[in-house]
C-alpha cells in the first residue's frame, strides 16, 4: 500500500509539475526571453521608518533640503494639479542653464537621472549595437541596456584607479561614473577628456555625485560634441524623492533626446520645487561642505582603525576590513548593530561595503561600532 | 562686378552649405536614424495662464482635485523629500487593489500611463516583432514603438465604429484605446473580450477615460491571461500633474514589468498625494458625473445647432461641423475666439477637433460660440 501510494504521488507530482510548466510556458511566451532571465536593478533597502536603523546605504543626504522649498511647498495651490506640467520644463532647464551657463537647449530634464539613463541608450544605441562601460560601476547601465537589446562591453577595471584601460572603440555609447559608484575613486577632467577624444561614440559621464567632487566634466561640453553631462538633485540637493536628474550635452543631441523622453516626464511639484532648490546655492555649498568635512574626518578615523578606505570624492566611503573577501560579513554585522549599508557581490567589491556619509554623529557611532567590531574581521 | 560678387557669394554658400551638411552628419552618426526621422509626440499647446483661454485641448479635468490631496499636502514634511520614494508604490498598489478587489502583486505603478505603456513595450515586444492597434488612437503607441525598434502594424478603424476589424495575429501586443482617444467611441467589454481570446499577444487596454464610460474590462483580468488593464489618475482624479498612472494584470506578467520600471519611477510626493485622492471615492464620483452630464447635455444641443458628434464615453467629445474636411477651419475659429482644442491632421480626423468637456459655464459659452461661427462652416 505505502509503496503504491507514493506511485500515485509521484505521478500527481510530475503531474502538477508538466501542468505547472505549461502554466509558465503560456506566460512565458508574452516575454521577451532577456527580460525573463534577468534580474533587474535591486534597489537599497529601505527600511520600515520605526525601526531606528542609521541609513546609510542608499547616498541619501542626512540633512533636508533648502528652506526655500519648504516655502514653496506651503504656497502650491492644489488645484494646479489637474493640469498636466510643462512637458519640457523650461524653467528648470532655464535656471540650470544660467547656474552652468549653457543655453536651456543643451539641457534636458528627466524623473531622476535613471530616466535620463534610459533616454540616452534609446536615443543612441540600436538594438544589436553596443554600449560599454568599466566595471565595477553603477548597475543600471547593465539593465537598461539588455533592456534595449543591445550588447554589452564592460571592461573591469582594478587598483591602481588611476590607470583605467582604453575604452573599447565598437560602442554607440559609453558610461562613466565619475566620480565611481560604488567604490567613490574619480578620474581627473584631463583623463576622462583625453577618453572622450579617442572614442568614436557618445562618451556620457554621470556626475551624480560631481557636487562632492574637486573636478567635474562640465567644460568638456563646449569642446566635445560627444560628451553628455548628467547630474541630479537627488544627493547635493538632498531630493531623491522628487526625482530629478539632468542631461547637458550639445544642442543637437539635446534635441533628440527630447523627442525619445515621454511626453510629460517631471511632474509639475518637482519642477516647481527643484526650482525653488537650485535658487539657494548658499545652503548647497554649506550643505556638501558639511558632507566632505564628515568623509575626510570618517576616512582618516577609520584607517587609523585599520580600515582600508579608497580615496572618495563622492558622498560615500567603501570602508575595507582588513580580512580580504569579507565584505557580506561586516554588511551583516553591521546590520545586526542597526546600521544599514550596501554589499555588491561582485568582483572587485566583496571586500568592503558602500557607506554613505551621514552626519557627523551618526559617523560617530559608525565608528565606535567598526572599532568594536574589528576583532571579527582582523588577520590576527 | 556684380556678377563676380554674386558668383562669391554662391560659393560661400556652396561652402557654408557643405561645412554644415558635415556638421549635421558629424552629430547625425551619434543618432539611430529610427530616431532623427521622427517627429516624436507633440504634446497639447500649453497656453500662457495670464491669457484667458477657455483650455479644451489636453482632456484636464475642469474641476480640482479631492480636498484630501490639499490636507495632505499640507501636511506633508519637506525633509521626507531627502529620502528615496518607495520603489514598488506598494502602498498605493494596496489601495488600489483593494479598491478594486485585486491583489497588489497584479498592479504595477509609474510616472504617468505614458511610462506605463513604454514598460509594456520594452517587456513584451522584441526588437524587430510587432506591435498593433487601430487607428486613429493615441498617437504614443507608434512614438514608442518606433522607439523601440519594432514593426508596427496599424489598421484603420471608420464607421460605424461598433464593428472594428480582426486584430492582426502575428504581433505581441495590441494597444486598444477604449473609450477611444480622440474620437471618443467605446467597445462593449463583451466585444473586447472576442478580441483578446482570439489574439496570440498581449492585449492593452487603455482605459485613460473608463471612469467617464458606461463599461470597462476589468473583470477581464481575472478569467485571461494575456489582458492588461491601463489607467490613469490624470483624468478623473484631476491630478495631471503630478504623473500617476498604473496597470492591472496577471501577477506573473505585472512581475516581469517591474523589472523593466525605472527603480524609482513614482515620487514620492505622488504616492502620498495620490493615496490620499483614492480614498475620496464620493469625490470621484459626484466629479465624473458632473462632467458626464455636461458631455450629454453639449452634445445635444451642439447637434441641435447642426454639428455631428459621434456619442462619446470620454470626457471630451469630437464636434464636426457640417462642411466635411474643415476641421483644421474649425480649430483656427476657435482658437482666435480664445477656445484652445486640438486638431489632428490624420486620416479620418480631419473633419473635427477633439474638445475636452470643461465645466457647465465654459461649454454653454463654446457653444455660443460654435453658434455664431456656424455659417462658416456650412454647406449652404
Amino acid at each position: 500500500m505505502k509503496i503504491r501510494q507514493r506511485a500515485i504521488s509521484l505521478d500527481l507530482n510530475s503531474f502538477f509539475s508538466a501542468f505547472f510548466d505549461k502554466e509558465v510556458q503560456k506566460y512565458m511566451e508574452y516575454i521577451r526571453p532577456c527580460i525573463a532571465s534577468m534580474k533587474g536593478y535591486v534597489p537599497g533597502l529601505q527600511p520600515d521608518p520605526n525601526q531606528k536603523y542609521i541609513k546609510l546605504n542608499s547616498n541619501e543626504n542626512p540633512f533636508p533640503p533648502s528652506p526655500r522649498v519648504k516655502e514653496v511647498l506651503r504656497e502650491l495651490k492644489y488645484e494646479d494639479l489637474r493640469i498636466y506640467p510643462d512637458p519640457i520644463s523650461l524653467e528648470l532647464r532655464e535656471k540650470l542653464g544660467s547656474l552652468y551657463g549653457f543655453s536651456p537647449n543643451q539641457i534636458i530634464c528627466g524623473n531622476g537621472s535613471d530616466d535620463i539613463l534610459n533616454i540616452i541608450i534609446r536615443t543612441f544605441a540600436q538594438p544589436g549595437e553596443a554600449v560599454g562601460f568599466f566595471e565595477p560601476t553603477f548597475p543600471l547601465y547593465r539593465v537598461l541596456g539588455v533592456i534595449h537589446g543591445v550588447r554589452i562591453i564592460s571592461l573591469p577595471v582594478d587598483e591602481p584607479y588611476d590607470q583605467p584601460p582604453l575604452p573599447p572603440d565598437d560602442v554607440k555609447i559609453f558610461f562613466l561614473a565619475n566620480p565611481n559608484s560604488p567604490v567613490g575613486f574619480a578620474y581627473s577632467t584631463s583623463r576622462i577628456a583625453e577618453m572622450a577624444r579617442e572614442i568614436k561614440a557618445v562618451f556620457v559621464v554621470d556626475e551624480a555625485y560631481a557636487e562632492f567632487a574637486r573636478e567635474n566634466a562640465l567644460a568638456l561640453v563646449r569642446q566635445l560634441a560627444n560628451v553628455i553631462i548628467v547630474r541630479t538633485v537627488s544627493k547635493s540637493y538632498s531630493l531623491a524623492g522628487l526625482r530629478l536628474g539632468y542631461a547637458i550635452g550639445n544642442e543637437k543631441l539635446i534635441a533628440e533626446m527630447l523627442k525619445v523622453k515621454d511626453p510629460f516626464n517631471v511632474t509639475l511639484l518637482t519642477q516647481s520645487l527643484v526650482a525653488a532648490a537650485l535658487e539657494d546655492q548658499e545652503y548647497l555649498r554649506n550643505n556638501v561642505s558639511r558632507i566632505i568635512d564628515t568623509r575626510e574626518w570618517f576616512s582618516k578615523e577609520a584607517a587609523a582603525l585599520g580600515y582600508r578606505i579608497i580615496p572618495s570624492e563622492a558622498n560615500f566611503v567603501f570602508p575595507q576590513p582588513p580580512q580580504k573577501g569579507r565584505g557580506i560579513g561586516f554588511y551583516k554585522t553591521l546590520f545586526n548593530r542597526k546600521i544599514l549599508t550596501r554589499h555588491y557581490d561582485e568582483e572587485g567589491l566583496r571586500d568592503g561595503v558602500r557607506m554613505t556619509i551621514g552626519t557627523r554623529q551618526e559617523m560617530a557611532t559608525v565608528l565606535k561600532v567598526m572599532k568594536e567590531i574589528l576583532p571579527q574581521f582582523s588577520n590576527k
